[in-house]
This record gives C-alpha cells, structure tokens and sequence, in this order.
C-alpha cells in the first residue's frame, strides 16, 4: 500500500484532551491525551505530516478558578497570560503523550510545542460584543459583584447561571510564522496555536495582548492556510454535521460544497457555540485554496482522512 | 565598528522576570521584562544570536499557591506540569517583551518560545535527597499535615519556616534537541528551557515527567553546549562573583581558569542555593569545550560580552 504523503492541520476538540465532565486532573488528561495519541501517530504511520491545534476551554477554566480561589493572596493573570499557561500545560502533556505513541510504533518522528500568538484586529467588531463565555457560572448576585469590582462582562446562558464572556476576534496571522513553517517543513508533529493562540493586536508596532479568546478551529484554519495544509480535520465528539439537528428531519452530511456549507451556515443551522464555527473554519480554509476540511469523530481520524468518515467540504462537490 | 557573530546563552535570573519581593502581578513582570529585553535587544543589534533561559522559582511558587488554595475545587497539577505552565507563562511574557525591544530599534529578528523538556536520570542521586525548595513556606503543623496529606517531603528554611523540596537532578539533553537547533541556525532569538525545562525521565522508552526542578544555569550549560555557543552569560543580582563572601576579605573575581573555580567551589566557597549552581554550570559548559562563561549582572550584559564586566571563567588563564 503506498499512501501520497499528506500534511493535515488537525483541530483537536475538548473530549480529546480529557473527558467531558471530569475532574481535569492531570491523570484524566493523560489517559485521554493517550486514546487521542493512539489515532494521530496511526495517522503519522501512513505519512501524514501533523500540524496540531487544540481547544482548551475547560483548561482555562481550571486555571481562572485556582486565580480566583488565591485571589486575596496572589494577583490574578489577565486572559492573555492564562491563554499561555494552558498551552504550556496542554501543549507539554500532549507532546509526551504523542512522543511515547510514536515510539511504541517504533517511528522515529518527534513531537514538539511552539507557544503561539495570534494577531487579530484591534477594531474587529468583536471587542465591542463579547460573546466567548470563561471560567466558572455564578449565580446573579455574585456576577454582579465581581462585575462591578473587575469590570468584567456578565452574561446569562441557558442554565441560567451567569458566566463572563469576553470577546472572539478573528484570527488574522501568527506571530510566529517564519519558525512555525520551519519546524514543520522539517517534518516534526507540530503542536501549536493552542486554545486558538494567544490574541495580540498591533499597537504602535508594538505587540500588546488582549482579553479575548480566539475560535480554536478558525485559528487551526488559518494554520491550514499559512501550511499549505491538503487537509483540515476537525476532530470533535460526533460523527458527522447534521443538518434539522435535533429534530425528527436530522440528516448527517457526507459531502458538501462550500458554497452549500455558506448558504446553510447563513440559514441558522449549526448552533453559534458549537457546530457554527467549525463549518466556518472549513469555509475558511477552502476559499482560500485548501484542498478539503473534514469533521469528524476521534476514533474516525484515519477513515476520515484515507476514506469516507465525517463530513467533507470541498470547492465544489463535483 | 565590526562585531564578529557570536552566539550566546543567556541564563536570566529572578530579578529579570519581575522584582524581588513584588506581587508578582502581570504588571510588574512586563515591567521587569521589559528593561531585560532592553538589554538583550542591545545585544541583538550588535550582531549576537540569542538562545535564552530563565528561572521560573517565584512564578511556578505562585501557580502552586493557586493550586493549594483552591485544591478542593480543582485537582492540582504535579510538579511537571506545573513547570510547563510557567514555561508558557515567563515565555509569552518574555518573547512579547524581545519582540517589542527589538521592534523598537528598527530590527528584524523575532523571537519564539519552544516549550522544552529535560531528560534525567531516574537514578539520579538526587532523587533520595531532595533539595529544591519550591512553593509556600508553612508553620511546623501545617507542613506536617500537608506532608502526611500528600507524601511531599519538607525542610527547615533558615527563617524557621518549612516548605517543599523536591530533588534536583542533574540535566542529561534535550527532548526537543533537533526544533532547537532548527529555530536557532535560522536566526531567531529562541526562549527554551524556562525553569530548567520540564523534567523527564524515560521509562520504557517512553517519556514521563517527573516532581523535579532542575537548576536553570545548568541546563543553560547543557543548552549552550549544544549549540556550540561561543558564551554561556549567567545573568543575576551582582556584578561580579565574590570569594571570602560576606566576611571582610571579601574580593571580586573578574577572570577564573575552570580549575581554579573547581577548587573555589570544592573548598566551599560559594553558597548551595545561589552562587554555586552558577559557577558550575559555566565549570560544565568550559569543561565541554566551551570557549567562555561569564557571571554578570543584567545591566553589564554587553560590557560583560563585549569587554570586561563579570566574572569570567576559561579553560586556561593563559
């Protein structure tokens, strides 16, 4: 069997990282980070060169809580630098998880971290309407106070319990672009742009971070972009999109054209949350030349790239 | 004027990350760092390829505080991981900090953090007398139920208190030798190993990490050997290293042959915690074959590369 050699940008969901759920401990981290480990050096046994992202919202989570339970007695981090913390965090025990996957199959490919900073627009229209929810829920009455004592934006989700929510811009390049392309084009797994990377604007040509999280799979679209991907796998809990999601006329998509993928995204039919911007990231990365982004299920991480699992957008489904 | 390339290890010290005895807030970090960059900008410009460590004592202290507050809502992280947090911490900080000292005088070079692991040796001494102090200090009571809670091993610190020590083993090489080597050759200022990097050991041929601190000057003398740099520059507090310290013979010591030092250091002249892990990290990395390693304060740095400032330690003192 001669497989082409493929370079994927792989967007790695937050079930891939620990159980939904769970306790966060690094011990839960590990075993998952091992099962995920398991799917992407099968992936790097058939030549495909890897490129990961991951999420890290329940990580960041973790961590604003632990600032905020030593509050009184060591200063909290802005977002910016908690962003950073959790890609050193997630970033080391996904390497080590990955590393010693590679050396089970006897491959000599390694992997490694690049902390990486995401620039975005400081006019991008999302500082002005923060919609990304951080760290723990609160009842009313204590949102309220930390609002009024840090200047935090509170908003209320569906389980009526209220979450502070800072804005989502768009990610625009990497800092980092020159050492990222050479790590990668020496043919190491690539872990980079975590938790969507670290927002910084460009402020008198100076670098300056900011309260905000980016969308970890249109940042890994980006990456996509900037690698010359052949391929952008969103790997996350469900097999396939669906569109009448949650209704008697749910039907999963195997295929789509970019252009459906728009017209569909516009009709409302991936939740914002959730499915939205990952089709919106395979949007992204299409129009912009990529060959084909796919969604997929963890387990379904070969399939989806050597067969049919998932679902894939494509220029047009000719 | 024509400064010959040269490429150079620097180690930071505490007091270039953030003040002595400060909050540790983001506020006085940047500030900290900002002068730091400064200085390393300005050897930037004349013409030295940087390769940069740091220590990570008083933040991976802080992080651990975090944890110990709030341990009964979110599980805390060992050592290991703990470690790779503050590498992601101190690096973006550190690299935003370059990036804009170097934006400031018109310069092209940037710089990146790569999140950097430490093999160890699992029977290293170290590992049955653990000597690192890390985290809070505690009352007698509270150390003790703590170390019954936990199984952490505690010490008497001279002012009476007890905290946390954890072995200190010595640095073998790098897991991420090969990106290393890549990033520096293609000329950008690399930020590795912060903290001493984070500790493994390899088990099975697998990589584990391990609740360890390895002496951030001596990995810097690993890395520098690796490199091939033609300096090892320890940064930290004073201007130059002292012999008869603190008594009233006390001399500055500008130039040392390897032996000399050797001697100085066998003979007890410099203290454990402090100035002794510097003098041997440079006695390790001019051991190697290592042209030069020059002790220095933060301010001195051009003077201690470009001339006379510090205390330089050389194979011979031909």
């Amino acid at each position: 069997m001669s497989d082409a050699p493929l370079r994927a940008v792989v967007a790695l969901g937050g079930n891939a990282i620990s159980p939904p759920g769970g306790s966060g401990s690094a011990e839960e981290m590990r075993a998952s980070l091992r099962t995920t480990s398991e799917c992407l050096a099968g992936l790097v046994e058939r030549g495909v060169g890897l490129v990961i992202s991951h999420g890290n919202g329940p990580q960041v989570g973790r961590i604003l809580l632990q600032q905020e339970y030593a509050a009184e007695h060591v200063p909290p981090m802005p977002m910016d630098v908690c962003g950073a913390e959790s890609q050193g965090q997630v970033g080391y025990l996904l390497v080590q998880a990955i590393d010693s996957a590679l050396r089970r199959r006897g491959l000599s490919t390694r992997a490694l971290c690049l902390l990486t900073q995401v620039i975005v627009n400081g006019r991008d229209p999302a500082f002005r309407r923060p919609t990304k929810p951080v760290g723990p829920s609160y009842p009313r009455p204590d949102a309220q106070r930390i609002a009024h004592e840090t200047g935090h934006v509170f908003k209320i989700m569906p389980d009526k319990k209220w979450r502070r929510v800072v804005p989502s811009p768009k990610p625009l390049r990497f800092v980092e672009e020159a050492p990222l392309l050479q790590v990668i084009e020496a043919g190491h797994v690539v872990v980079a742009a975590g938790g969507g990377g670290v927002p910084v604007v460009e402020h008198r040509k100076e670098l300056r971070g900011v309260e905000a999280v980016v969308d970890k799979d249109l940042t890994a679209a980006r990456l996509a972009t900037l690698v010359h991907a052949d391929l952008l796998l969103i790997l996350t809990a469900v097999e396939r999109v669906q569109v009448g999601y949650g209704t008697s006329q749910a039907r999963p998509l195997t295929r789509l054209a970019v252009d459906e993928a728009r017209s569909l995204l516009a009709a409302g039919e991936f939740p914002e949350g959730s499915m939205g911007p990952k089709i919106e990231a395979c949007i992204d990365f299409v129009s912009a030349g990529g060959p084909r982004a796919v969604i997929a299920s963890l387990p379904a991480a070969e399939e989806a790239v050597f067969g049919t699992a998932g679902t894939t957008i494509v220029a047009t489904d000719g």
